[in-house]
């Protein structure tokens, strides 16, 4: 752990973090075509928690791995994720990203894709300077989860109109959409550093379903959450009648008369306070809060069991674990 | 030579396009979910030439490769070509590609944006058979010429809105846009083959050139060529005021007069037939013709000067001569 050494008692994730930051910052390169590469630069500019990255360089060194090694794989996984946002924003015409205007807000919508395109090339090029063999392992679960992210995003997409989304194929959308990025980020930091098979796969599976928990926790936050630490308008989801778990799982439990009365809550445009109160009351009496913090825990108890697993110290599995519980402690 | 042994006098092209055909059949399957998956196959299915992915198999075969290794690139190579045209035709608001509907037209823009997204990573999945050291090797080509294609791309738009374009430039996009790709599927069948560096570097030359060729021909058949042949409306680049090799090279050599002119027929969206007569006789008094079919003639000579140094029989040069001049036939 050569951060751990080298920074001490320092926060190891911010230490990481800042490395990481200098080593972007390094890269970012406008060249020309500079219409291509300026909307490149804006996104990787205009901020993100570096959770990914982080992840590749942090699980490269519990491994033992050199977390010098881990860099490139880290912006890959940086730029792949970015690249997501600029099409995602422009497939939910979002405006705003990070606080600041999207791509194609800013430019236009060619703009988005083109560059969206040259950033996912850009990504899998960030991984040219390992060993032909290192580099087919590494390109390999780049690809497959990259694929993953697309039907993700197309579930998603899918489930905008359908009426009879099940909690499993839910699972499965926010599963392929956000946790399959940080478990690969996670693995590739793993792959570098020459880790057994075994525990590549298991330090996957730890990312997956802290992925998954951290995303229902979004769920959970933004109808449960406290405005003031969330960040974001509590009850935006209601408005917008988004598909959460809290909602299908409310359809799931609840009696014929809230079941009518959640549909034509969502079957309608209303932008009132009243609504998100009289949605937030229907989850209330159903036991919504109570059911999504025991799927949260399940899926964060999930992670730390295999984490119980890895080959590495105690210390370090405390680090992880800290981290994860980190990441969780806006709910538990 | 598996296929000209095998099929004796039968054309060699069409038999590497029919054994091509067949195997994208076997290759095409719609998966969940399906709305990301069936625009992929509706492109695919619509036709093409499949003019690159048979050149990857000619060339692994020339080279004395076995053939059947060149399918994974020649497909990658062709999935990626289909990627482009479906973001391409979103960007030019294009509502036919090869007779039918595009895929934004038939879908929405959301789903041409997604499922291009999908296809460029299935590309690059293709290669995921190779060894490890070919897999770095193609991949690495296919990255490369992949940001090449987007660079192109950009700068292609850049022209739309700039007056100061010059020739050096257009050649430049133009090599970008379209020639690169040609020249890699030919370079990736050298490498599959095992081909020396100096050959595949030679090969790619030799793609190159011919692709520029092509491209300016496609320039001038749009303006000179028959319209019983071309398959395209005569003067329909003239009539959307695009700045073709033609029409930059129109304003490098004319007159003040015809200079303002040209500038003014191309500064409205005039439609007439008159405006084809008129900057078509523009293009007549001032040579463009033939200076089109030198300059069509001088990069057609350096693709077969390159080839001319290959190290491969005269039986085979003469074979991809013919195949060279097979595609030009259509002016000189």
């Amino acid at each position: 752990m050569y951060f751990y050494r080298k920074y001490g008692s320092m926060n190891i994730i911010d230490t990481y973090k800042a490395a990481f930051l200098s080593y972007l910052e390094n890269k970012i390169i406008v060249k020309e075509p500079i219409n291509l590469y300026t909307p490149i630069q804006y996104i990787l500019e205009i901020g993100g928690k570096r959770l990914r990255p982080v992840l590749t360089i942090l699980t490269c060194d519990l491994y033992d791995g050199n977390h010098q090694e881990a860099y490139d794989a880290a912006l890959a996984i940086e730029l792949f994720h970015n690249f997501t946002l600029i099409h995602d924003d422009i497939m939910d015409s979002a405006p705003i990203r990070r606080g600041k205007v999207t791509v194609h807000e800013k430019w236009d919508i060619n703009t988005g894709i083109l560059s969206g395109d040259a950033m996912m090339i850009l990504a899998s090029q960030c991984f040219e300077n390992y060993k032909p063999k290192q580099f087919k392992k590494l390109l390999k679960l780049f690809n497959k989860t990259a694929l993953e992210v697309c039907e993700g995003q197309q579930l998603d997409i899918d489930f905008e109109t359908r009426s009879n989304v099940s909690i499993a194929e839910y699972i499965k959308m926010i599963t392929y959409k956000t946790s399959v990025l940080v478990a690969a980020a996670m693995k590739m930091g793993a792959i570098i550093a020459c880790a057994k098979k075994e525990e590549t796969d298991k330090i996957y599976q730890f990312g997956l379903n802290l992925g998954i928990a951290f995303q229902l926790q979004d769920d959970f936050l933004d109808t449960f959450g406290d405005a003031a630490t969330f960040g974001k308008q509590i009850g935006g989801d209601i408005i917008e009648n988004k598909k959460t778990f809290l909602y299908l799982k409310a359809l799931e439990v609840c009696n014929k008369q809230d079941r009518d009365k959640l549909l034509s809550f969502y079957n309608t445009k209303n932008q009132s306070k009243t609504k998100i109160q009289d949605v937030t009351a229907l989850f209330n009496r159903n036991n919504i809060k109570e059911i999504t913090i025991t799927e949260i825990e399940n899926y964060t108890n999930t992670a730390f069991e295999t984490l119980d697993e890895l080959a590495i110290s105690d210390k370090k599995k405390e680090l992880l674990k800290n981290f994860g519980l980190g990441l969780m402690k806006r709910t538990i």
